[in-house]
């Protein structure tokens, strides 16, 4: 393809890279239960997530754009590093160095500002640095929650989480928002009514 | 769920409502041809690509935020109303009151100061009343050419759309961004190329 110019280039080979987000998926599930969600309709529902629940951040005047484009980008190293689940302690230790090669290799693809501003925003959100990088978290930790109240089929009992340790990996809610930690312990205690946790 | 407010749970009836945009289903796939896109995905990606494009839009200046939050809502009323495909005439008279009927039903599960903004939003973007609705619509138009030249593959002779078919119905890409529109005839010429489109 012809480009008007050697940055418009840059810009849409990341473009068409970011299309390989929508094929890493994770554990939840659609709540027709037909497929696994994936990273890409994850990031778009957190974004959603972020422009209205904005009010309950624990720092008011938090700048909401910034926390959308977090949000949006958040996982894009997942493209090149894939997705570890919460609770995999072994995958995690490794997974940090993976995903700082991995935002190395996406973000230059793009002109050097923009690769310069992505990369500040996703290490700013790893590093829960700021209190947008916060409460884009708190979000990206909600959002599972609610989706497996809808999605989720009770288990065989040996295969479920317990109640206790999804509390426990879940209770960072409250660093980004006291409010949606109170809404999470909510929605956890009515998954494990529900046959979805062990209690 | 108890909540800690009738405002919060109007805000999460709404999130998890729109939990049904990743079942609306479009004509365009994923880039390993395993399934079709979905609109919260391809919401997803036009969001992206708004970060990424704003320099060329048409009018400088724009507020990339709202044409962020644009994206991000587009495609919502599709939940009630269903994806109309652009070559699709007659679908396409009906579909204006549906989206209308949906917006109404949809946002009005939200606080009535969001369901305003989020309506607000919504409708700017489908009369194309802004320099920000323009060039969203741009985008939105721009995404799928990128990803059938990526995800395409050659069809019978009979079903192929016709290129000067496509150029006639994307040429309002023009209107948010020229350079884009240049973009956009280059990447319908590289898919007639690739027998993706009938010459
Ligand atoms: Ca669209």
């Amino acid at each position: 393809m012809s480009c008007s110019s050697a940055r418009l280039a840059q810009q849409i080979a990341f473009i068409n890279e970011i299309e390989k987000l929508k094929l890493v998926y994770r554990r939840n599930r659609t709540i027709d239960q037909s497929r696994f969600e994936n990273s890409a309709e994850h990031s778009w529902h957190l974004a959603l997530m972020a422009m209205v629940l904005a009010e309950h951040a624990n720092t008011p005047g938090l700048d909401i754009f910034t926390v959308v484009k977090m949000l949006l980008i958040h996982d894009l190293v997942e493209i090149y590093a894939g997705d570890t689940w919460l609770y995999d302690a072994a995958g995690a230790l490794v997974q940090a160095e993976k995903e700082a090669w991995a935002a190395q290799q996406l973000f230059a693809l793009l002109p050097a500002d923009q690769a310069a501003e992505f990369h500040q925003l996703w290490e700013a959100f790893v590093a829960r640095a700021t209190p947008e990088a916060t409460f884009a978290a708190s979000l990206d930790a909600l959002q599972p929650l609610l989706n497996y109240l809808l999605s989720g089929s009770p288990g065989e009992p040996g295969d479920m989480l317990a109640e206790q340790d999804v509390l426990g990996r879940k209770q960072g809610i409250a660093q980004g928002s006291q409010t949606l930690w109170e809404l999470a312990q909510d929605v956890i205690a009515a998954s494990t009514a529900r046959g979805l946790y062990a209690a």
